[in-house]
C-alpha cells in the first residue's frame, strides 16, 4: 500500500488554525505523517496529539525539521515528492496523476504558500509540481482533493484502529460511540 | 447547468485567513457565491473582491445576513440545501451525491465549525447532512472535495472571464499571462 505524508512549509504562527487543519486533513484523508517544517509549535503538535489520542489510527507528526533535510531523506528512501501549487500541471487536464501512480512510490506531498523558494519547483525537490485547479484557494482544499484523488475516495472509508470515539454516519443528527458505551444526539 | 453557492456560518475575526480560504476554495471550485453569514468582515470581503479582480469570473459575496434568512431565501427559490458535517451520510460509503445530484436543483452548500446549532441538523434546514469522512478535519477541505465531486472535476477547468492574470499550466517554474503580455520566471 503506498504510503503518503504531508510536508507543510510557510507556517506562520498567527495561522495555527489554518495548519491545523492542514495537519487534520492529511490525516483524515490517508496520510500515514504530517512534517512541519523549519518551525516548531507546539499548540499544533498538542491539537494533532489529541485528535490521534481520541479518533484513532497510527498518524506521525514531526517538527522544526529543515525542508531541505526532509525531502532529501524521503528520497534517499526511495519515495517521491509532489509539490503542489497553482502553477503546476493542471489536475484534471493533464494525465499527471496517472504518471504520479505509475510510479509506484509512496509519496511526500508538499504544500507551502504564494512565497515558496524557487528551488521547490526544480528537479532536486520536487518529482512532479500539481495544480488542483489553476486558480488561488488553499493549500487545504488542495491537499484535501490530492488526496482524494490519488487513493480514489478509498481513504474516506478507512477504519482508524484504536479509536476511543468514533462517528456513526447519519442522514440526521449527531450518533458517536464512546469506547464500549454508545452515546447519542438529536 | 446548476448552481452552488457556499455559506460560511461561525466564522472567527481571528481565523481571517481560514474563512478567506473557504471563500477562495468555493470560488476556485466552481461555486458562484458565497455568503458570509451573520457576521461583517470588511477584511475577507477585500481580499475576495481581490483576487476576483484580478482572476476574473463572476462570483458573488454577501456578509451579515442572518443564516436562517439566507436559507429561507434559497429554499425559496427553489434549492436545496447541504450541510457537511463530519456526523452527516459519509459521501464515500452512502448514495447521497447521487440523491443530490437526482433533485437537478441548485445547491447552498453550508459549512460551520464543531459548534453549529443543532437545527442545523433539522429538516426545516438541511435537506442532505454530508460527511467528506467521519473524522475531525476542516470544512476548507469538505468543501474542496465535496464540490470536486459534485461538478466531477469539471469546474478545475473552467475559464474565468475577464482575467487580468491567468496561469498557463506548466512541469516547472511559473508562467503567468497578464491581459495580453506573456510573462514567464524560472
Amino acid at each position: 500500500m503506498l504510503k503518503v505524508a504531508v510536508l507543510r512549509w510557510g507556517h506562520r504562527y498567527r495561522d495555527q488554525r489554518l495548519t491545523t487543519h492542514v495537519a487534520l486533513t492529511a490525516r483524515a484523508l490517508g496520510a500515514s505523517g504530517f512534517i512541519l517544517s523549519d518551525v516548531e509549535d507546539e499548540k499544533i503538535k498538542q491539537a494533532i496529539g489529541k485528535v490521534t489520542g481520541q479518533w484513532g489510527g497510527a498518524f506521525s507528526f514531526q517538527m522544526g525539521v529543515p525542508w531541505k533535510h526532509a525531502v532529501k531523506e524521503w528520497k534517499k528512501r526511495g519515495g517521491i515528492v509532489v509539490h503542489l501549487t497553482a502553477y503546476g500541471e493542471n489536475i484534471q487536464t493533464s494525465a499527471v496523476m496517472n504518471r504520479i501512480r505509475a510510479t509506484g512510490r509512496d509519496v511526500l506531498v508538499v504544500v507551502g504558500s504564494q512565497k515558496v523558494p524557487n528551488e521547490f519547483f526544480s528537479e532536486e525537490v520536487s518529482d512532479f509540481n500539481v495544480a488542483v485547479g489553476n486558480q488561488p484557494h488553499s493549500e487545504c482544499s488542495s491537499l484535501a482533493v490530492f488526496l482524494d484523488r490519488l487513493f480514489e475516495g478509498q481513504e474516506l472509508q478507512k477504519e482508524f484502529e484504536e479509536a476511543r470515539v468514533r462517528i456513526v454516519p447519519r442522514v440526521r443528527g449527531k450518533k458517536v460511540i464512546k469506547s464500549s458505551s454508545v452515546q447519542s444526539r438529536n
